[in-house]
């Protein structure tokens, strides 16, 4: 019997733990569990009892396999901490006390599980693009974050903007306005039928950035060719350096990194994104991220159960409490 | 007793009606009725019976105050007939023949009973400009048709298209991002309250544009004293100009009308409006629209009733039919 850390990932498609060890032979991360049933969101934000219900059943599977009998620390990252996260903050401390005897729980952003799986515990820059956008930095004083305002609000150079400047330049096309793409214009009527049918297929549905996201592909399959969709792409690569220059730490030689699913895209936004890096931020140093945000949540609770957790506290982005109780690891 | 006819226009504002005569002294209009509930859209569309329900009593009041007991000519001009109107077209003809007597019946997008209104039967465009935007025009052998894609997909140019740049560019300063305006972020605080809170109080909303549009008053009031704000406009009348273009008939010096709510905004958006409509449509006259829908669709019926309309018909945009039973007035 030994005990070990917990490192959790929450997000838009389920939930993820890994069990490990900071001692001994078994140092780092053991074995892992995950869940495809995403945290419901309730009227009180992130619903922690749902979120329990689920890590549970995980932790004493983890435990039986791993034998790691106790978790001094647990670490939940945790999509929409930020505005959705007083429900968390204020129970799941507790409860993971009573249930599993944690006494170190630390709560982060899914932003900056992100930054700390793809950085480590280093000063810097991270872009996290998938559907949405959201920066992260740090100088290891504080935190800052640009953008993540949502599809309607921001997310700028995310994939639902790529893919709704997509959409609008097929439809300009369409009515004969200027700033249209036949190219485009034919992918959306190969993908959606004809264009009159367009907004019956986005506005009804509850996951519109995500329709207008599964546009994005066909825009960097046009750009080889197409000036319209290539320009669409270099305005997304000028709003991702846009994000990563406002939360990136002024002195050094800062890392910059993007990471998410947006880089799938490849080279038709890769090759404009350096470009626009390299103009926006000329001493940041634009690396490849080392591991993903689980990776992130393992690195913060190896940190904490250590004691050399180098990183700013802040509730809404990286927020640590000890359970009273009994004595255990204390953060910054 | 004489007969005469009936001008509808069903909107989301709700259903007016006004009945006229063609003959004698009474000429054109003699009485309005208003109701302020819109017609119900359902999985049929528009919904035919919920429109008779309201129209029915407003007619039988109408030919009680004005003595025109048979209607010989129906115009409804309705949102959304474009799209949704299926059921209208299969039902409402119908319906008016059996209850009212009537043998002339037309349906018109309301963005076509907003052309006539503005212009009357003449060869031009018009832009209607509120929440959302579409333009329409005419060399009167047929109609074409710009934007009204919604929120997500263009509306380029309207109310919701100015107030969501407006929240963005005020986002954009409280994340330090290029393009941010200080003036938007106060009024968006001084609105909103902090921002954080911002996305909660739009994501949740059914009326997304409505709250969207609500801002777009802000915008132009920082308009004189922020570049940004006047680069919003700036950016709104160009594709303003780019609908009117894309519609606008080529020879003759066509008319040009912006109408609807977003002339309300003033100066700051009407002077660059001006200038980008002088530089895309040098040879077109803007002028003041004449009237609105409801006399776009008056004179509509006008022109049915005397066999005189010189308009082009078109299911989706203006669409003509006679009723079986009886001989009527023959439309285009």
């Amino acid at each position: 019997m030994s005990t070990g850390f917990l490192a959790v990932d929450s997000g838009g498609s389920g939930l993820r733990a890994v069990v490990g060890t900071t001692d001994g032979d078994g140092h780092g991360p053991l074995a892992r569990r995950d869940s495809p049933e995403p945290v419901r969101t309730g009227p009180r934000g992130i619903d922690p009892g749902h979120l329990m219900g689920q890590l549970l059943p995980m932790a004493r599977a983890l435990s039986d396999e791993t034998g790691v009998t106790g978790f001094g620390t647990v670490v939940v990252g945790a999509a929409g901490l930020a505005t959705l996260g007083d429900a968390l903050r204020a129970e799941l401390p507790g409860a993971l006390a009573r249930e599993l005897g944690v006494r170190t729980v630390a709560l982060a952003a899914d932003a900056v599980t992100a930054y700390v799986g793809a950085l480590g515990p280093r000063a810097g820059a991270v872009v996290a693009a998938g559907t949405g956008l959201i920066a992260v930095g740090t100088d290891l004083t504080r935190w800052r974050r640009a953008d993540g305002w949502g599809h309607l609000l921001g997310d700028c150079g995310s994939g639902a903007w790529i893919g709704r400047a997509g959409l609008e330049a097929a439809l300009r096309r369409h009515d004969g306005r200027e700033g249209g793409s036949a190219p485009l214009l034919a992918r959306a009527e190969e993908r959606f039928g004809p264009a009159a049918g367009l907004p019956g297929q986005v506005y009804p549905r509850a996951d519109r950035p995500a329709v207008l996201g599964s546009f994005a592909p066909e825009v960097a399959a046009c750009a080889a060719d197409d000036p319209v969709a290539a320009g669409i792409l270099r305005a997304a690569a000028r709003h991702l350096a846009d994000s990563a220059a406002a939360v990136c730490p002024a002195g050094g030689e800062p890392r910059v990194a993007v990471t998410g699913g947006l880089l799938r895209m490849g080279d038709p936004l890769l090759v404009p994104l350096s470009e626009e890096l390299a103009k926006r931020l000329p001493r940041a140093r634009w690396t490849v991220a080392e591991g993903g945000p689980l990776d992130g949540a393992v690195r913060i609770a190896t940190g904490l159960a250590t004691g050399s957790l180098a990183l700013p506290s802040d509730e809404r982005m990286l927020w640590v409490t000890t359970v009273p109780g009994g004595p255990g690891p204390v953060g910054p």
